[in-house]
């Protein structure tokens, strides 16, 4: 059997009108029978005749009551046993985040380490199976009780085959085949791969500030700078899956030279790996007492959070550090707010932590440059999910695509 | 009866089912029930049946055989008599376009003159409506059978209410109900306004170079720039229906001022109007012999037009200002395709008559500038079906527009 039968093997079944009530489950927290019908707008009785089957199967069950709202309870709606476990999965380039949750998306163990990306798919993967491993100890669970995993890392991926394509900051990993690497230990599992910025983008849309909003651009300030797009409440990944990569994006004709071969990118001026070089820099030409002060030993290296505390203590160079990667950021949301009239930028990654003057400074930008009909109605914030973004969006990823409609069964033949 | 009442009335009601059939009509040129059943993955049976009663009520007709190929002929579909005939309306800043169209949107006959559509819509619609009686008269037509209006403006619209939005260089028209003013006299049409790039867009995606593509951004450079952006094939109009709004994009900080407020504008700088502005201070200035020699009175402007026939014939000043357009229009495009990874992008707009060097400047920066990946499938080219675009991208939109669910029908219920 080929990894892509096995994958097709480990996949539920569907119909095309059950798809359509799963696809609604996914989008409502504990719906009842009444709220399902009412939402896609059809009768109790077409609902009560789709969701037995699914029932019977254990692909959905009865999860407990809604609130009483006088007459009879109505009871709640849930994934059943036949969904199993999910895990998620955040690779980033220094570090590797998994979640398992139950069949509901309720996360029951988490655990998070440091790791070099750049290692190679040998030495992570393994990093990944012994913690995997561990969680299912934790909870007594057997690796077959897996049923979908969600990955996300930091670089391009092809959605459909799951492999990342030409990855810069990811050697070995270029067309190295993931899910079928995965599921010969995960025998029972559906492995889905996509971009860290995506599935940040997801976790947001379902689990965050995102829900209710058409329009999303997640802005991810890590080291790099990338985003995740959300079109008409989809994720949106391109036409080759690499939209988003917006770090490179120029914003000084003759800037800093970017590991891209570019110069003036805008996460070159202002990424955290650009923030945090330019405040040793200041540190250590004495341009700043308070980020000197900071510099206890020879091997100190500040970080992009550093000049975050120095500006709150009114540090002048770090404030002026913020401002400016406020501004070089504002600069290239303007440029896409004009492009893509999004109704909401979230911004994540470690550099969102820098604090309040950062966000300040970029909704000063955006609404100086766009038009004010695109800004009327557009929201600027901080993703406050954090770091847990990724991880649920993995794990909602891994859980759609666990799904497929069995064709022969579309009703309409 | 309200305008909105009026037209829900002058729509065609059909059932979710058979949208699926029209839909997929829409998409193909003269189908036949068996490459319908292939495309929508669905029995013959099955399309025979929804089919039959389109037939009956005159939505659908056979309109002729498909090609031998061996066996009996098969008998092509089309739209019927109910669809009635379809109006297409291309406002632009100075000129107006109709063509008028058949159930199949075969265009009939066209007209096109000039107008200041800063004269306000009494004057601008006044000028319509003879327009279309012409045409009308020209094919002995009443004015009860057309069943759709596709109208494309300069400025960005609220496509629900079809009304216009702030609109930069149209005074007069801002929350103009156009609609309900051209259902006073076309009572039984279905009237749908749109910002005209996305309608070029459209144009682009059903009639020609964007058949296939998924991901297109069509930038018109006229006096003006802005882009229609199509999304997984389908018209992206942003969150409140100004995306694509790009003239406005700055790409040099402490570039001349543009009418919009910001200084350095992509639009400000390689517009139409920019260049022909230019081109007039040479050719006054003596640095061009060639622009000089065109000023053949006191009264003569030069058009961008100019510089191509100029640069043409070998004039140096005429050849960098085209190449610098290239060059602000390329950086540009780089951003958006960092952001977007689009497949195609298609340049129209009376700029784009100005010749190859253009073009070619524009894809030497977007390849320098963005990434191998993105640019890997890109396609850069110029739409061939010129100001048509926008009269095709009409008339189809009015087609899609006069098709409305009509819920009791819904066969889930």
């Amino acid at each position: 059997m080929s990894a892509n039968q096995q994958m097709a093997a480990n996949r539920i079944n569907i119909s095309t009108e059950e798809k359509r009530l799963i696809d609604q489950m996914l989008l409502m927290d504990a719906p009842t029978r009444t709220t399902l019908s009412q939402a896609l707008e059809v009768s109790p009785a077409w609902i009560t005749k789709s969701i037995t089957p699914l029932i019977d199967r254990e692909i959905l069950e009865e999860t407990g009551s809604a609130a009483h709202s006088g007459g009879r309870r109505a009871r709640t709606l849930g994934f059943g046993k036949a969904v199993g476990y999910l895990l998620g999965v955040d690779f980033g380039a220094t570090s590797l985040s998994l979640a398992l949750a139950g069949p509901n998306r309720d996360i029951l163990a988490r655990s998070h380490t440091s790791i070099e990306i750049k290692d190679g798919p040998g030495i992570c993967l393994h990093a990944f199976n012994e913690m995997a491993q561990s969680l299912l100890d934790e909870i007594n669970l057997e690796k077959s009780q897996i049923r979908g995993i969600g990955i996300g890392v930091p670089g391009p991926v092809n959605f459909t085959t799951g492999r990342l394509t030409s990855p810069p900051i990811m050697p070995g990993w270029d067309d190295y085949p993931i899910p079928d690497v995965l599921m010969a230990d995960f025998k029972g599992a559906s492995v889905v791969v996509d971009n860290d910025v995506n599935m940040m983008a997801l976790g947001a849309l379902y689990h965050g500030e995102g829900i209710g909003a058409n329009n999303i651009i997640f802005l991810k300030i890590g080291s790099g700078i990338g985003a995740g797009i959300v079109c008409k409440g989809e994720l949106y990944r391109g036409s080759i899956g690499c939209a988003g990569d917006v770090g490179h994006i120029i914003v000084e004709r003759d800037g800093p030279l970017c590991h891209c071969g570019n110069r003036g990118c805008v996460e070159a001026l202002a990424g955290g790996l650009a923030i945090a070089q330019e405040a040793n820099r200041i540190a250590r030409s004495g341009e700043s007492q308070e980020l000197s002060r900071m510099i206890t030993s020879e091997d100190v290296f500040l970080s992009a959070e550093d000049v975050g505390v120095a500006a709150a203590q009114g540090d002048l160079a770090s404030l002026e550090l913020i401002d400016r990667s406020g501004q070089y950021i504002g600069e290239m949301l303007t440029h896409l707010v004009s492009f893509y009239n999004p109704d909401l930028i979230l911004l994540g990654g470690g550099v969102s932590k820098i604090g309040h003057r950062l966000i300040n400074t970029i909704r000063q930008v955006v609404l100086k440059g766009a038009s004010p009909l695109a800004t009327r109605d557009l929201r600027i914030e901080y993703s406050q999910l954090g770091e847990e973004a990724g991880l649920y969006g993995a794990i909602r990823l891994a859980q759609q695509s666990l799904f497929q409609v069995f064709e022969d069964n579309d009703v309409s033949r």
